[in-house]
């Protein structure tokens, strides 16, 4: 029985990841760009818990107008937004060598303790799927006033592509 | 007719882009670096809209002391002075082969939800100069409290340099 | 007389250094770890002033609860913690070859503008250590409403190895 790979726990899960190339990524802005990459090195573009369609999912803030589980949900919602983002940059999950780290941002008031409980909806996704050992990730959970279009969470992640592997 | 070069763009735009050299960058502070390089990844400082002699354009809170537009503003002042970071980090503005991506953080009060309008200020500056294939970047927009010495805006960019083309 | 080394600069302060491999990092947590590094370039997870028990220093507000002088201290902390980070991940801070950039989540009200006198605290830390050439670094400072369990202060640091000498 061997270990399953990104790519075949998504199946697993049964996790719906949105396609990043159809419409192509950016093209509501124009002035956005979904990822670089420099060796393999490669820095994701900020993603948050909207469809490609732009609808949000609990936007507002965590502790006043959203609860700390709505909040977790969001950063849930993310990070498979995350994986399509992948998919796009790289071609195919399997193709994540490791996450390196997650900047994520809540919006929350002064006061609020719970960040990382937020958070962790986006890690709890991506050790499903990538496992500990490439899915685990550096972190800091940062209380923000406020994220375009009212969105409650957004994630600014870097990782490391399997070298030579990539579109 | 050949596409300009970002220097030439400069020129037929008439920015006024600071010289970062002199007097050197970090002067006034002791403690801080322009950028760093490790092989063509290229990680700047935190950029402020300020002249180099400290003068800041629209200080305050965005949504509450200034406008959205003068927010915009600001940013634009704040990729102005970024062109001026990058000649000195590689000398000239031909030497980016591409932006990888923009934290911009915007001081604004909860509900505020027009921050990526306050950020364009900064895209469009550099789509202008870099045009889209090298001058577009991931971005994300963060509301903060506050900024140093009451800044409304502040930019933290990677790029990639041509190879072996730096100072 | 020869300029000491980064290692030998923490016995002449008489800096005391968690240790981060015991316990393991991320035991508390479980899904985050303390650093990635791709080729020479190397990032760490957010680090907060608290001890490997989970004390913190100043939990609170700067300009609120705590003054700007107990955020220094925080940040100070902060920076001894990085120190243990440093070591974790490379092995002895002498395989520094130069930290890349420090971005500084400062918890403050609207209206706070010596944020950078909070992250001095940690900025001089690195320069006590490490010497100008290998330990100033990029900087901005953020002000944040919030951070994980009431943190002050929080610092995301990148920075770049001496290749090949490395765990």
């Amino acid at each position: 029985m061997s270990v399953p790979t990104a790519e075949e726990r998504v199946l697993e899960l049964g996790l719906e990841i949105p396609d990043y190339a159809t419409p192509p990524y950016g093209g509501r802005y124009g002035r956005m760009k979904a990822f670089h990459r420099v060796g393999d090195f490669v820095e994701l573009s900020g993603i948050t818990p909207e469809t490609r369609s732009g609808e949000r999912l609990h936007p507002g803030t965590v502790g006043v107008d959203i609860t700390t589980e709505q909040g977790y949900e969001a950063a849930r919602m993310t990070a498979i937004n995350t994986l399509g983002i992948i998919r796009y940059a790289l071609g195919s999950l399997d193709n994540v060598a490791a996450l390196s780290r997650a900047l994520c941002f809540v919006v929350c008031p002064p006061g609020f303790e719970d960040l990382h409980l937020v958070s962790n909806g986006a890690n709890d996704v991506f050790l499903d799927v990538f496992g500990t050992e490439i899915g685990s990730a550096g972190r800091a959970s940062i209380g923000s006033t406020a994220l375009s279009r009212g969105n409650c969470f957004e994630l600014w992640l870097s990782l490391e592509s399997v070298s030579g592997r990539a579109v």
